[in-house]
């Protein structure tokens, strides 16, 4: 089964509505309505049934979303449905944190390798993750990796997408609002905190 | 002048305009049409304009859109036409990253205190910030801190919330996708990085 022509602003929706579907799975909810997803997830019902119309209706009327069903299609469509055997390059605070950080197991993605230029790093292990140097990036093509989270300074991340895109990398997130330049195919996603943080003011009480 | 029902998908797309316009001005760009603007930030020029109509159009034909003014408006309407003072609570990995983090000033974020429950932590300087004692968060409301960014392990972060509202805190930016309660007129945004990761492989090549 595919799916075409889905919208950019629908597919970033997509991982809200499946973090919430996770969230009530793990409660034992078998059935949810439009209205209840909508108030887990801070989205309109509307916007919703219009999103999930892309590619079907999931919804019994009278019943609602049958939760497990969703997370399946919601996973296939993201192709979030295998794991995503993924590398970190950049093991600072930020690399560090996101070793850490528990919340990609869900979602399929495994860190199974981390990269500095650091000697005080590498060979080291970090949350059970062995630091490599990062002269040995281009054997990653070996490894089936197809994802990388990039925390290095801002002037070093060029080089480095240059490196990954060579050994076979598809996918890319950064965390700097700041362009980089990759083939068509491959996708960079970046988290620019900033950005987020700007809109809060808007909402505040004065 | 103030700005009526401004829709969420709108206020969600003005920083990243906003971003846009602060790199032109950096090249000293005067002028720009939405369709350029529109390949920097990668968003459609359609929803550009749509956007800006809902407060005037900054747009002058054939000249396209004033960068300085443009910069002026969107700040204005975001709030972020004067300083945010900005305080941080837990100081570990992301906690230091984000206070490394140069990407603040552009919007009048000034991270100005830090806290953690650490000893180790407490009283050292870390980015010249002062780390505090977190039983002094009370203390925050004599110091004019609107806004507050939580990164503390995921357990603790309700508990710390409540003591900032408690000291006069509007704003909460967080780094997990749990909910935290707060009275309704504090606004909270969430950055859950596994959730923009897994928009990724949907657009990866197979």
């Amino acid at each position: 089964m595919r799916y075409h022509k889905i919208a950019n602003e629908t597919i970033r929706r997509l991982p809200i509505y499946l973090r919430g579907m996770l969230f009530l799975s793990e409660q034992n909810r078998k059935t949810i309505s439009s209205q209840n997803l909508a108030d887990i997830v801070g989205i309109n019902s509307w916007q919703i049934r219009k999103d999930f119309s892309y590619f079907g209706d999931f919804g019994k009327p009278g019943v609602g979303y049958i939760v497990e069903k969703l997370i399946r299609h919601i996973k296939k469509i993201l192709k979030l449905d295998k794991e995503h055997k993924t590398a970190l390059i950049g093991v600072g605070n930020l690399g560090r944190a996101l070793l850490a950080y528990p919340g990609f197991g869900p979602y399929g993605f495994n860190i199974v390798a981390a990269f500095d230029n650091d000697p005080a790093k590498i060979g080291k292990k970090i949350e059970n993750i062995n630091v490599e140097d990062v002269s040995r990036l281009p054997a990653l093509s070996k490894r089936k990796v197809d994802l990388a989270i990039i925390a290095v300074p801002r002037d070093a991340a060029q080089e480095v997408a240059d490196v990954l895109v060579e050994a076979g990398v598809k996918g890319i997130l950064k965390f700097s609002p700041h362009h980089i330049e990759v083939p068509k195919k491959i996708k960079v996603i970046s988290i620019d905190i900033a950005t987020d943080l700007a809109r809060l003011p808007y909402y505040m009480s004065a």
